[in-house]
This record gives structure tokens, sequence and C-alpha cells, in this order.
């Protein structure tokens, strides 16, 4: 897509840190990394997020976000790895089309987890039922 | 494995909130959510993270992600989905057996989205070479 800064990434008209690149994914150091490594791993064919991405493309992306884990780890010597894709603009998503963050971590890094609300079992159950009718 | 609890919880020895099953994968209610509505997606089959899972099950799991995605977004009227996947203790995985957070998010829903950090072009430079080199 014409304004699109991944697409333009793709394309080589913007510059970028490629650590992977095969015909339908390519993955890229984050530019502000949470730790050295951040990489995020975006399938090559346009699209806004994970609601509307082509599940072929899903499905390569996401073997690709594996092997590129694995090789973080090395790299970095991580101790751990987060999988994070931020979806819609209340997510946190800054660039609409689909990529998935590949983040290295450490012990006591100073990064947070979120953390879990109390929630009744009623709660849950009701729910649990209004998912599943608009499962499709 | 036998002192798994998601494995337990797919054997329905412990009870869940079930949303989705198949063949291959399930997708639970997290009893703790960031928002109600907030779904784990588990691979039927034990491993212990992304590093080690099957990539069939991997592929399979992250299809369920975007199906329940969609369902949740219209279950809850969600403005967003956060995918989240921790791997490693140090990433802050809790149960080592893989499982995919789907989250609902809304606008000043209060999670906080975690910043990145300045880093240098010889250093993006420099680590995306060494990525480069693990990659296999």
């Amino acid at each position: 897509m014409q304004d699109c800064i991944f697409c333009k990434i793709i394309k080589g008209e913007i510059p970028s840190h490629k650590v992977y690149e095969d015909k339908d994914t390519v993955a890229i150091l984050d530019i502000r990394p949470i730790n050295a490594g951040h990489t995020l791993v975006v399938p090559k064919k346009h699209s806004t997020d994970l609601l509307d991405i082509d599940d072929e493309d899903l499905k390569k992306a996401i073997v690709v976000v594996k092997r590129v884990a694995k090789a973080i780890k090395e790299a970095v010597n991580a101790q751990g790895i987060n999988l994070g894709m931020n979806n819609g603009k209340a997510a946190g998503q800054l660039v609409f089309h689909p990529h998935l963050h590949v983040m290295p971590r450490f012990e006591n890094d100073g990064y947070k987890h979120w953390y879990g609300k109390d929630i009744s079992q009623e709660e849950l159950t009701k729910i649990a039922k209004k998912i599943k009718e608009k499962i499709n």
C-alpha cells in the first residue's frame, strides 16, 4: 500500500536492518527495541492486522517467528522470549500492516508483566458462552 | 505430561472455561484476565514453549488465535486485540506448555505498552549480523 511504511521497507524504498527474508515474509530489527535484538516479523502482503491477514501468510509468518526467536536467543544470550502483536490503536498498534514482535528478555530487565484481575466463575461462564457463539 | 496443568485441562481432569476445541487445539478463558474475554490458545500436544513446539501445531494454533480474536472482539466489543506469548521464566511464562494469550483491549483500560530504548545504527547493524548468522 502506497503510504504504508512496512510496504516501503519491503520494497527497499526505506532502509532497514533485515535479519531474514523469503518470498512471503521479512524480519527486521525494531529501531526502538525493548532489548537489543528485538525483531519484527512482517508478512510481505499488505493487510491491516491479525483480524484481516490471510491465513496462509499468518502460518508462514509464525514459523519465521519461531526460527527468528531461536536465532535471537542465541545471538544475544536471551533468557526468555516474548512474542507480541498489537492489533488496533487501542492495543498499541502504530503501523497498520501486521507485524509480530519477537523480544529477547532477561531476568530483571525492568519490563513488568501485565497482571490480571479477579473475576467470578459466573462471569467467566457468561463470557465463554458469548465467545463460543461468535466463533466461526 | 503428568504434572502439566494444561495437559490436565486438555484431558478434562481440571475444569476450565472452554471457548473452542478441535483435534489439535483448545482455547480456554484465562482465569485472571487483563480484561474479560482474555483467552489462551493451547496446542494439545505437550511441549515447553515457542522454541520447541512442533511447526504444524504452531500453524494450527495461530489460525485458531485469529478466529478466537475475531470472536472475542465481537463478544466483548473490544477496540483492539493484543496477542502475547511468554517463553521462559524471564519472559513471564508460568505454565511450561505453549499458550498464546489473546487479550481484548479498550482505550484507556490502564494497561501500559512497553516502550523501547534508543539504540545506534552501528549497534543495530552489529546485532542484525549476529542474528542472521544464527538463523537456520
